[in-house]
């Protein structure tokens, strides 16, 4: 029985082989009509339009989506429970080009080039720090957060994670659980937020959370904007306990031009642009799946939980 | 016998306390006299006009200079060697700072931070590399280099090394001799120069040794300024054979307000100060040899070769 895949997402001609060997037929978005909606099974990769007209398709047969993010807060979760998809993410794709990118922003601070970047003249900086000097916090102890662990240990720096429960993750000298934060190390010099977005995490951190961390070097977020109050946070930018902060996300995207953040000097804005670089392809975590899908077993690589929405 | 060792570098109380156990009087440059210039034993750091009026003392007793750092070419070796003076170098005390710069560089230039640094608007940049795209060969595996090489390990990038006889050295994936570099790869992105400066490699990096690399994203100098010919490479940054270039020593230092190195928008200036942060503390290498000194054996660690003249 042939199975067939809209192609939302590029695909090569050498992936569009390896499907066809699996008696999956590949369908481009440029060639579906009203006729065919029902028929797809399987949606590579995610457009909202179209794969709304096909939940609203009667008897459609839509039984898997493969998400081209880590992140699927932008898809309609529940609709997608209620008619039992499956729906697996591209987490651990974009995991180590995120993380360099945070170990870019913590060099960047902590080696001074902010402070060079723009001098036209000799006024030489000397405060700068070695990571080992600058323990860091993750929260979030996933495939993004175990990469930035585990490159941080390169470097000896002290490395903490929080998560749900605070059950221990490779390459993280201690996990914390997320509602049992009163004892953390008091010299936690960086916040590193990799949580997803969910109704648990919305605005997680705010002056409150902030104000575990009495003096913080630098704070970042690679997860979700919705998880940070942005007032809160600029609030501590600008009174000093906390000196620098990096968003690659932000509450609304695109940051609109007369946002405040494009004027706070010790704040770097990356325009949710981290997952960029060579990474693994989406077509790699796709395959892990594609064998059991077709065997009618239980998929069992990146499948999100529609309790917890990651 | 007691050994009197003036202090030009600075020295805590219990550095003093440590000295003391082992019979070796502190002197300060504050009580230096005339009258016992002659009598001192270990210079312990460097001052060019105190060390010049010892060396012309008659008779004077000076056996051992301990330099504050790596590099020691602002010395007159030629005299030393003459007067059969030991030097101690501070090589290692500054290599994590040091290469964690280097590695601060790569990544602000790989994610593309040199782009979004003064962005004011919302202009999404995502010819982002990780860093196993960008190869790297490390002149010089010496102490630094051999720290950058360990770190770049850590993100998967292929490093190479240049040295004088081209022997292998840990975390180098391979060396190549300095005199015979017909048959590098032809992949390689980036240059880190961490050459001492020596006869043999003043302006080393000209037009002729920077044609080697066709399409080279980034090179680097934290070894000597004078180990580069300025105006070649500017040439070859404003042509784009080089797309960006990080110097953390100049040809002149401090560099003058009117020098065309300020107005290079793809050059990251940093001003000799790469060497900050928490490091192995001089005493820390100066007691690795106290002990043989004080027996009259032969020194061991960070000897200078007054023929190689580092």
């Amino acid at each position: 029985m042939t199975v067939n895949l809209l192609a939302l997402s590029p695909l090569t001609d050498a992936d569009i082989e390896t499907l066809n060997a699996y008696d999956v037929v590949v369908i481009r978005p440029e060639n579906l009509t009203i006729k065919n909606y029902g028929d797809i099974d399987i949606s590579y990769g995610w457009d909202g339009d179209i794969i709304n007209h096909i939940l609203a398709t009667p008897n459609h047969q839509l039984k898997w989506i493969q998400a081209y993010s880590a992140g699927v807060d932008y898809m309609p979760l529940n609709t997608l429970a209620e008619q039992k998809i499956i729906l697996t993410n591209a987490s651990g794709q974009r995991s180590k080009p995120i993380a360099q990118s945070v170990i870019s922003y913590i060099f960047y601070f902590a080696r001074g080039l902010n402070v060079y970047q723009n001098q036209k003249s000799w006024q030489p900086f000397t405060n700068q720090f070695i990571l080992q000097a600058l323990p860091v916090i993750i929260f979030g102890t996933g495939q993004i957060g175990q990469q930035i662990a585990k490159y941080l240990q390169s470097f000896d720096t002290p490395v903490y994670g929080v998560n749900t429960s605070g059950h221990p993750v490779d390459n993280f000298d201690k996990v914390f659980a997320i509602n049992n934060l009163n004892n953390l190390p008091d010299n936690i010099a960086i916040v590193i937020n990799s949580l997803p977005s969910t109704a648990q995490t919305n605005h997680f951190f705010d002056k409150h959370s902030l104000n575990l961390f009495n003096d913080l070097f630098l704070f970042i977020n690679i997860g979700r904007g919705a998880t940070v109050n942005e007032t809160d946070l600029l609030t501590k930018l600008n009174d000093g306990t906390i000196k620098y902060a990096a968003l690659d996300v932000t509450a609304t995207e695109p940051i609109s031009d007369d946002s405040k953040l494009w004027q706070q000097d010790n704040l770097l804005l990356t325009q949710h642009t981290t997952w960029a670089g060579n990474s693994e392809k989406l077509f790699t975590i796709f395959m892990k799946n594609l064998p059991d899908f077709i065997d009618h077993k239980p998929l069992s690589v990146n499948v999100v939980n529609y309790d917890t929405g990651y």
